[in-house]
């Protein structure tokens, strides 16, 4: 379909707010041809995912310009970190439900320049519509990845150990500050989970180096016993868990009242969930070290189908009802 | 953000009615992992366009399941088309106001899978979530392309001919008959000019052809004047048309009542404009006679800015109010 339509153009709003955004990589040219050049010359491969996020589904409508700008980067930045590629360029479509104006522009493009520098990538293409509905967007993400080292989900093997990078469920709780439905935490504290919700940490340099230690890898987005659950699928075997390995802040527990539901299937850690060999477990902690993040053994995979967690007495408690976001 | 949400699951909509359009596609794991990888063993380089449409913006709300996937898909080709590479997959995220049943869902992946054996491409990624707003998708595509050989919208040269492939306006033609706008036209002719809405012709082999031949080149989808007004600015030239030399059917004609402002201007044609030197006029012809489309000069690049039309008496009408579709 196709109309005539008056006002500040989508010309005009590229060129001020998101060209700027692409001078850095010289196959965007400057976002104003056809589509984007991706050179190959160092013969690695091209790691692609894409996400898209709605407000009042992906986020608050009232989250600040900036907020929404980091978060749906590094979401998208963690899938890439999930097979050890290393980002180095990204698209973003935007539909908007009218001209946001100069000041959401502003805010919006000014974080997007911050996190293009933090983590070495472009904006290399995009799309800017208007829509009737809540404003969405849809991101792309490219990484490079040297042939045959990507880490998959599938892979596990039995005797695998679990791994979980950074600790969990601060961003579910980060969420629930924002909601209003947390009490009893110092302002510091909640200001804590709110930013581990707007800013999870991509865990690439980990990733990166867990190429031939690793045997599967996961980024925890649906809650660490849903993304757990993929890697078993697609492995064809089981896992045990104790909830006691599972790192866990104290603000975390304390925000959470305890409930161990909400922590390990709130999702959107954005930490890295992966399976490696016993007789790696220093090499890999060496890896870790190497990267600044901390990693945690929370269990091993077995050839059991199923997921087996197990609570701080020993008993196995059920898994359902730990299940994670569903859109329908 | 992140909730719980009963019914239907994302997963198993995306495992019945997607994953198997991602079978001919190694790198895409079956939909089954983080992210997809494209291989560069052949180092041709990698081509990205993208593109978010929104019903009731971009296509009828009640445009049926098959055509908007057919139109999706082909526009997009079209931007691959007009750097000259050769498309072989694409990402497609969905927003969808509900879960919209199994025959639309049927429809819309039976049309993507006809179209990926029509334009031998897979599909490698996606993502699927909930809006309240109205259903909304993103494609994001990828071609290849020899290091070198791609068409941009710069590089035209004074004294190039301007070219267009197939003819112009029947796209815009189709929309106001869905719209119920047209009169007189036989049921044949409408039908006609509906599917070329619908069904736009990614003009790929043509512009494979053209490498080395083509100084610059556009696909037009906002219209052919203002598509030609990118070529021109980004060119640092200006461009002189005669409008009768523009290719326009007699069912456009007779359906446009003669108004060369909703032909020019009313878009999404997808038809390749380019440009060459006069000097290759002949091979650019035999380069289109083997990919089987027709190509029209319709006038001459020159070094002062702007576009001058030119109509049937030799006399410059006026390119204002043909500008083409403006979402803000």
């Amino acid at each position: 379909m196709s109309d005539k339509d008056d006002g500040a153009g989508e010309f005009e709003l590229i060129e001020t707010w998101f060209a700027p955004l692409s001078t850095s990589y010289d196959g965007a040219f400057g976002l104003t041809d056809d589509a984007a050049v991706l050179d190959v010359a160092d013969a690695r491969n091209i790691v692609v995912t894409t996400d898209m996020l709605v407000s009042g589904v992906h986020f608050l409508d009232d989250t600040p310009a900036a907020y929404i700008a980091a978060k749906a980067l590094r979401s998208n930045l963690s899938d890439l970190a999930a097979m050890a590629a290393e980002p180095f360029a990204y698209t973003l479509s935007l539909a908007l439900p009218q001209h946001p104006g100069d000041d959401w522009l502003d805010g919006f493009s000014q974080a997007l320049g911050v996190e293009q520098q933090m983590f070495s990538i472009a904006l290399i293409g995009g799309d800017t519509v208007s829509t009737s509905g809540p404003l969405s967007m849809c991101i792309t993400a490219f990484g490079r990845v040297e042939p045959g080292r990507e880490l998959r989900r599938s892979g596990a093997k039995p005797g695998d150990l679990v791994f979980v990078s950074g600790d969990i469920g601060a961003s579910a709780m980060g969420l629930r500050v924002l909601r209003g439905e947390v009490e009893g935490l110092s302002e510091a504290e909640a200001e804590i989970l709110v930013q581990r919700h707007y800013r999870p940490q991509p865990r690439i340099d980990l990733a990166r180096g867990l190429g031939g230690l690793a045997h599967s890898a996961i980024d925890i987005s649906d809650g660490l016993v849903q993304d757990l659950g993929h890697i078993c699928r697609h492995s064809g075997l089981g896992a045990r868990i104790e909830i006691k390995r599972i790192p866990i802040t104290d603000t975390v527990m304390k925000a959470s009242g305890g409930n161990m539901v909400d922590v390990l299937g709130g999702g959107e850690d954005y930490e890295l969930l992966f399976t490696a060999p016993a007789a790696n477990r220093i090499v890999v902690e060496e890896a870790a070290n190497k990267a600044n993040v901390d990693v945690t053994v929370i269990g091993e995979m077995h050839e059991s189908e199923g997921i087996k967690l197990i609570d701080a007495d020993g008993d196995e408690i059920s898994a359902d009802g730990i299940s994670g976001f569903r859109h329908f």
